[in-house]
């Protein structure tokens, strides 16, 4: 794995390992701590190393071909943390039209190899903002 | 507004803020920059004071009362920045089961107001992880 001497090189390594279905360059991009964290889309907090491989294994075992887009919304860093919020975008094979974008914030931590990944919570961004966490508490969520 | 000379004395501003429907508490944890971003539960990315504000404030026009419990997942610090990912189990008022739980990623910058949140990404977690991005890919995902 190059070393990621960036936040930007983990990011574009990060979702190179995503569209190439890569589970062993992709846990090279997260850092080997048991306090990572990730979220997928509509899925529960997985902690640690093990259960993080363990979803991305399964993820890319559904062997769908995927191509994304990313636009960076808002990028911070200091001292040995950078956070990144971007739109993903996703085409998947054989698909001219993107899915419905999804937001992703992505934290990114300095070690002693380089920086890696310790946090990416994904989730769908598709209606109107209006309501918020009280149309989240609707009783025709589309969550129960 | 109380000095908030912790990432922690912010958090707890925030959902003080929310709880109370607070609308000037609320903006008085946020940083003054339109660089702030806020994402509620699938919502749009909103950028900047105004439509922060503007979000917060039709979210508290609901009037509907709500209970937070936070549990701290992720916890990290560095230099000027502070980042904690929290589950959110919202009751709402007359409810004794809490709603589905909300994720939620809030970014704190200490600036020389002390700190403020830069960033609220808040999700449903409510399925099991598996599947994840793709999951989110297929025809039948409730997001169309």
């Amino acid at each position: 794995m190059d070393e990621l001497l960036t936040p930007e090189a983990a990011e574009a390594a990060f979702y190179r390992a995503f569209e190439g279905a890569d589970l062993d360059a992709m846990m090279g991009v997260w850092a080997d701590d048991e306090a990572i964290a990730c979220i997928h889309p509509m899925g529960q907090m997985l902690r640690g190393t093990a259960d993080v491989r363990e979803a991305w294994r399964q993820l890319f075992a559904g062997n769908q071909r995927m191509h994304f887009h990313i636009r960076p919304q808002q990028h911070r860093s200091d001292g040995n943390l950078a956070i990144h919020t971007v739109i993903q975008s996703i085409y998947l094979h054989g698909e001219a039209e993107p899915r419905p974008p999804i937001v992703a914030t992505n934290v990114y931590r300095r070690t002693e190899q380089g920086w890696r990944m310790i946090l990416h919570h994904a989730s769908p961004s598709v209606i109107d903002a209006k309501g918020g966490e009280a149309q989240q508490t609707e009783p025709t969520a589309p969550l129960h």
